[in-house]
Order: C-alpha cells, then structure tokens, then sequence
C-alpha cells in the first residue's frame, strides 16, 4: 500500500485506540509528512478537528506556496468543513481512503481543480464500517446529523 | 446596532489587542450566544481557528437540532473552511459584518439554504480595512494567498 495512506490509517487505528472516530489524514510536501492527525472529537471535545483539520493544524503555519504543492491523504471522503479547509489553502491533491461509508464533498472538490483520487480500501472501509455500527450516535454527532 | 454583532465585533477588538487577526464571531442559540470566538492564528499558531471556527469550538459539543437553530454572527464574510463549517453543522442563518474587504463563500451558502444576510457595517470595514494595510502578509497567510 501507498507509504502516506499507511500513515493516514495508522493515525485513523490511534484515534480508536484512544476511544475516539477513527479517521486519519496526513499531508505531504515534496515526498515528506508535514502534518499527521486524526479525529479528535472525543479525545479533547472539539468539534473542528476532524482528520483532515488535525493534520492540517499539526502542520502548523505555512506559506501559500507549500500548501500548493501538497496532497492530503485521508482514510474517508472529506465533509464540508475539511473540504472547505483543502480549498482555503489550495491544495491540489487529495486521495481519499473511501467513500463507501460516508460520501463527502468531492464534486466540489474536483469543481475547484482539485485532483481527486479514491483508493476504496478494505482496511478504511473495514475501520469505519465497525465503527459506525458500534457507534451510531457518536457518528452522526460528527456529521452534524 | 444588533447586540449580536457587537458581541462579534468585541471578539474580534479583542483579537486585535492580542496582535492578532481582528475577525470576531459568535453563535446564538434561542436568543443567546452559546459560543464565541475570533481568530487565533497569531496567538496560538492555529491555522484552522479562524473567528467562526473559534465560535464553533467554545460552543462545544452540540446536537444537530441545536446547531440547525442557530445563527451565526461573523464580522466578515466567511472563507471556503469555514462555510464549510456552517454547511456541515446545518447552521441555517448567517449574519454578515461586511464582505467589501474579503468576498467569502456567500453564494455557496445560499446556493445550498443557508440564509445570508451582509450588514456592511462601517465598524466592521474599518477594522479589516486597517488590520489589511497593516498586515497583508499576514492576511494573505489567513487567507491561504
């Protein structure tokens, strides 16, 4: 498997070890990990750190420049917030770890010009798919359903 | 003036008095501000906690029949994030300080229910427009330029 989604799912696997939603995101500059997170809604109660968000937050400050020459790997389709985050700071590449559980915004995505890739992956499927069962509420808590 | 909108227009005085980015925003609920924030770049180093997503994060865990009540009172037109923010919490209403200083994603918003009102608030435009000739290093890092 691709190097950074390894990475973005093993973020997603410490997420449910901490008893949390486990999606996981890395992004990656110039064949290097720049930023690794991952869902931290239960962990700390934030309503903004998605996978995608964490990652993009652990990055910290970067010149517009880098960001335009990064991808984001992420273990799900993104939602709205990560997607309008991924649009903000215009970064062309993304490849997503499924969408078979939870399809986010990627014709917006690709409206804007961005690549999109999706890998279908067993393991991400596998992770999200036992999650959702396990925890229906907490799961549409996330999604604002 | 709306007793909302200086409560945005406070959060974002604030952020200036601590050197940082003068955007401001608070979330109602039922009458009541149930979170409020503004943005946290320079204070914290965080690229994700723009005013509204500051907001959202005090406010804390909600469920979604909370948020689809709310409104949001932000003193500047707000980015792709964090309209995409609004749009994954299913936030129905949106009040505007002024959009003459930065075009956000207003008719993404609309184009998808979201009812969009734009105050142009003279206080508002002063702010944003000072804090730009000042900074516009910083600005364009807040707005991923």
């Amino acid at each position: 498997m691709d190097e950074f989604m390894k990475a973005a799912i093993e973020e997603a696997e410490k997420g449910l070890q901490e008893g949390g939603i486990p999606i996981g995101s890395v992004i990656v500059h110039d064949g290097r990990i720049i930023g690794r997170g991952h869902n931290r809604r239960v962990q700390t109660g934030s309503v903004v750190l998605h996978g995608e968000m964490d990652a993009l937050e652990n990055a910290g400050r970067r010149p517009a420049a880098v960001y335009r020459e990064c991808t984001l790997y992420t273990t799900l389709s993104p939602c709205s917030m990560c997607t309008g985050a991924i649009l903000l700071y215009g970064i062309p590449r993304v490849v997503i770890g499924e969408n078979r559980t939870f399809m986010g915004e990627e014709d917006l995505l690709r409206s804007r010009g961005v690549t999109v890739e999706v890998l279908q992956d067993p393991t991400c499927i596998d992770l999200m798919s036992h999650f959702i069962k396990a925890s229906p509420k907490l799961w549409n808590e996330d999604i604002g359903v």
